[in-house]
């Protein structure tokens, strides 16, 4: 590959960009947790590595990497339980076929542009190879978790500039607290509804009744076509008919979803499927293109690697208190999505495609109009 | 069982309750079709058997039979290409594990309530007997398609009241033409979003430069909670607070899709995922004991029963061609819930439990003032 | 339905035949439990209903019902996790979207033949509603699990023979101990490899070190082309040529799977899969006309319906520990398949149709040549 | 990544081994094609590239890619149906998703070992890119497919040795005719039933009145435990029972399926699975740490991008019709997995581990003692 001159910015500053909640988008009827993220959930944490630079010309980057560290401690030797649900399956989902198989997440879940999984899924071999001598050499192999979305309409996704290297940075960058959302990491080149796309979100967390369990929703949001635009439920992508694109993508949207109900992994594939029941309150339809794939997972349980003792003692929730669950992950994930938007900066970028951010001022003069936000 | 005193009406007339469209509740952007129905598509009929009495005591009975004919001619020995999609599998769907792996339809397709699946399905067996005297007798066997839901909250379901020959009745009042919507066949004794539920249908039919081909939805509508109601987008379930039932049943939506379109299994199971994100647009998040199920059947292509030549001529609309048909599927499946409640009648059932029907006058109201309607 | 004159024989006498074990077929590398039957499990129970009678003219009968309570005790109080796989979905196999869902199982599981999976999936609500007051009144409704295999070549299907009330006396009949197999309860008309098919059973216990626990399987044997035969690996089927029916009928096996080991859903559906793996050891190719399911469930958890502690403390067996039980049932499988050809009896049926009996001697004499029993 | 020295040979002269016919086990009942390889469909090939050197240390290489062109010519333009069987999941199966989602095959299929997936993906997205200039530019993006097994027993897998270069290296090295078995390309580190593993193939054509469709099968078998070995049926591994390495590592067989049939993507799905049959039939019960995958494609309709007529014609072959297709899928892959065994080198690798070929005279002994060889 030749050379490229690339920006690399492990930047971590969280946007000032108001996000829904502060506008008075009040969704859903659960509380949301005290970040508003999916690092509200313990444990969890994401970094952002952007591979962009500033040209508009046809080799313009504007990719990246996000990585989410899915529970704090030893993945390895402390597996967690997890599920997934493909609600359309343009894509790549490097790993899903273990977490389906074996119900567990046991590296952390890196999202990226379409054509450089195969570099971020080397950078996450490498991460574990690192961190556990005996992986390959006496113990098991891996198959670490990879998403990705088409960046091609703002970034030269033909020139592979995403490297191992830049998986491994995600991944010393990923940390607690507030998340930069929009344009970070993965989120760099993506298209959503047509306007700026890219990383967004949310948590719930459920009334102490409920069992107080908290959920947390990241997307990288690629997908949808603006005429099917929903914001709280406000059909706005009607009204919004101008600032397009001139270039098309291929859609897709990665759900991740982190919660610390002990869940299994049934019960988190059924997690993930609610969460794309969430974006799909903003108007998608998961066009033929488009990757759309939810992964959940659990902090409850930490499943041993080749345990001695082969019985485990694990906690499950009981199927009939989910309810809640589905409820607060749906919630979640539409806000999500309108974080993504709201987050948004108009951006030129490959052969001088301009993708637009929503712009904040008349979505909130519609939403108020349709008496969708609380004033 | 105890003889029962029911009253069975096979009653057709269409109720003349303004559907969504009459009342300015205009979704999505593709148009409907004539019937605005799924008997909008050719060759499919709907029918209704009504197992009702006036009771409102423990022995009340509120249920019935919907039976939807794919297609005219023979299905038997031109057999459809079908697909389907679980959204929560809390339900039977007999005759769906042959379908799957077939991926064709070859019965006609029936709706009851929960407990009377085995009554229905013996029912349509003697239907394809009687049809065809190698069935069993040197030719194949069957397994004929049934959906339920639950209807215990309106109906004493333990009574069995439902028969197999009110299957049969079903399928002789099949008929073309507008659908008989609400408290019809199995929709009697529905309850969603804790209003009077039942039967809803709806249509789209594509441009010319996208096929032309319609796609029609009808639905049993059995699920949500009231707070996660949208009309529209119009988030009128937390308005709407009062009116609920005193009696809780499992929740449950039956979606079936037909079109004309000529799609095989694969890509009419993504059509039935697609009517479930219709679905969730009316804020469905798919609770834990609910059985929501699409299934999706093109009348395009009729197979032959082990013909003679081996090698058939298909024709099959190009993946990159079925996005219009997944907007207009979403479109159609939202409409037709929302055609369900503005069908309902107040119902006073079992135990003197009443489901009120959605107030059409208070609910315009709400979604003028959230702009949702057209005016 | 007109009235038949059926003998039914709750018969439940364990026939003298020899079983592949006393023949010095000792497949694969575990112990067999005491009564080498799914009946090694502790709890589970088998009871047989018989719908013969003697005729020979186009209304035979050789059908009847088979029920599996899968463990003691209330099991809608007591719920056991579960999950199956399907090798090739041709048939039914009502309750099964339930199962996979909720991964558990709530109700005992029915065997007969296609036609009637109606009639017994309305005996199964029956004994539910009789035993349990509250469901479908206040409680939930429930789905039981029916399997099914075409019996048309020596019984006529279409009579619709088995009746709801069959399912209630094979309830009855249900009882720990040996298991009656070959022509018992659904395995009466049965075909299998083209010899007499059936019922058949066996069972696994592991060592201690491998955990001690006990895998059982029962089938029922109605697939399988003649050609394609193989015992303990011998390829008999190409050998035994002759003795062939003279009907065809569309092929099938159900496998049932118990075990003690605590496995979740997940672990279940992959021990399912294994047991066809046991079955493919004897040739099946799972043709286009099979309905071939394998259901499993653990005995070791039991699972509260509705509890008011939403968290529940459950034992499962670490993944790492699986293999020995995934031996173990393919083993089991396998030895149940020819438990079910060596207890077969020639039977002449309907239109006159004779399915002949594997030919004891004749097998054995082929398995000493081949050195595949132990003399 | 340090420097390797590795020697990289693209040999391509086919062993010299007996296969399984030329020995005398003649499977099944089918006749193979004049290769009895995958090459016998029209347009296929396959290249191999090993990595390997000669030592013996813990830096010792014995790794490679295997690629599979799946048919002549323009494989974006000219798409197939493909379909996929997941027997155990514990892998990596890149581009599997969109496989199922599309049931569409567009690039070539690449075999390697687990931890170079994400370099073998590269290498087949440089591959692409460079044939098709307008993917990523204006044309959708993609998501080669590509396997892998744990060659960690004879290679140092953490070296990740396989760079993006040797997959292109493959695809010059594929051609048509004989295809080179055992330890070769990604077969070079393999281990089946604790025998020297490897590639190996199989093939058969249909009786005219069948059809006289060719189906071929490559594996790259790296499973099973010695214990479960059966040859032609024989249980000769509980014969064997020297020579086993003394390293162990996960097992995963791989296998590969083309045919010229016409065969739309369920009844592909349908084909893998039959394919997994053959492999249980040589005692593989799919253990939890193996990645057992199956993919099958069909070269006899080719499918446009994004074509601007939406509708397709399209042959495809009755399920009527698919008996014949499903005993010479599982013949096949039965014997190629016996194919392998025969061809394997007795290897010295990674730590001195040695990894003993099958002795095929002490096989054929064992053979003609169980009758299971025509002499």
């Amino acid at each position: 590959m030749k050379a490229l001159l690339t920006l690399v910015l492990a930047c971590s500053s969280v946007s000032a960009a108001p996000r829904a909640r502060d506008l008075g988008i009040l969704l859903g009827s659960h509380a949301p947790g005290p970040l508003d993220a999916i690092t509200d959930v313990a444990g969890v944490r994401v970094g952002h590595v952007d591979v962009v630079d500033a040209s508009t010309g046809p080799h313009a980057l504007r990719t990246g990497v996000t990585m989410v560290v899915p529970a704090d401690g030893d993945l390895w030797n402390g597996k967690l339980y997890a599920g997934s649900f493909v609600l359309n399956g343009n894509g790549e989902a490097a790993g899903l076929m273990w977490v389906v198989e074996s119900g567990i997440l046991e590296t952390p879940v890196a999202l990226t542009n379409t054509l450089s999984v195969g570099a971020v899924q080397e950078g996450l071999v490498r991460h574990m190879l690192a961190a556990h001598p005996k992986i390959g050499a006496g113990d098991d192999t891996l198959t670490p978790v990879v998403f990705e979305c088409d960046d091609s309409s703002l970034s030269d996704i033909r020139a592979l500039a995403v490297r191992p290297e830049h998986a491994l940075q995600a991944l010393d960058a990923a940390k607690a607290g507030p998340v930069r959302e929009g344009p970070a990491g993965a989120g760099n080149g993506m298209t959503s509804y047509e306007f700026k796309g890219g990383i967004g979100t949310a948590s719930r967390v459920l009334s102490k009744e409920e069992g107080g369990w908290t959920v947390g929703v990241l997307v990288n949001a690629n997908h949808g076509a603006r005429e099917t635009l929903r914001i709280a439920g406000a059909e706005v992508g009607r009204e919004l008919t101008d600032l397009k694109p001139a270039l098309k993508q291929d859609g897709s949207i990665v759900v991740l979803v982190a919660t610390d109900a002990p869940l299994e992994s049934r019960q988190l594939s059924r997690l993930a499927k609610r969460a794309m029941l969430g974006v799909a309150r903003t108007g998608a339809v998961a066009y033929h293109g488009s990757g759309d794939v939810a992964l959940a997972w659990s902090t409850a349980n930490r499943l041993p690697h080749y345990p001695k003792a082969a019985v485990l003692d694990v906690k499950v929730l009981s199927d009939f208190h989910l309810d809640p669950l589905f409820e607060a992950v749906a919630e979640a994930a539409e806000e999500a999505v309108v974080n993504v938007l709201l987050a948004g900066k108009t951006t030129v970028g490959r052969e001088g495609n301009t993708v637009y951010a929503l712009p904040v001022d008349r979505l909130m003069g519609l939403l108020k109009r349709h008496k969708a936000v609380k004033e």
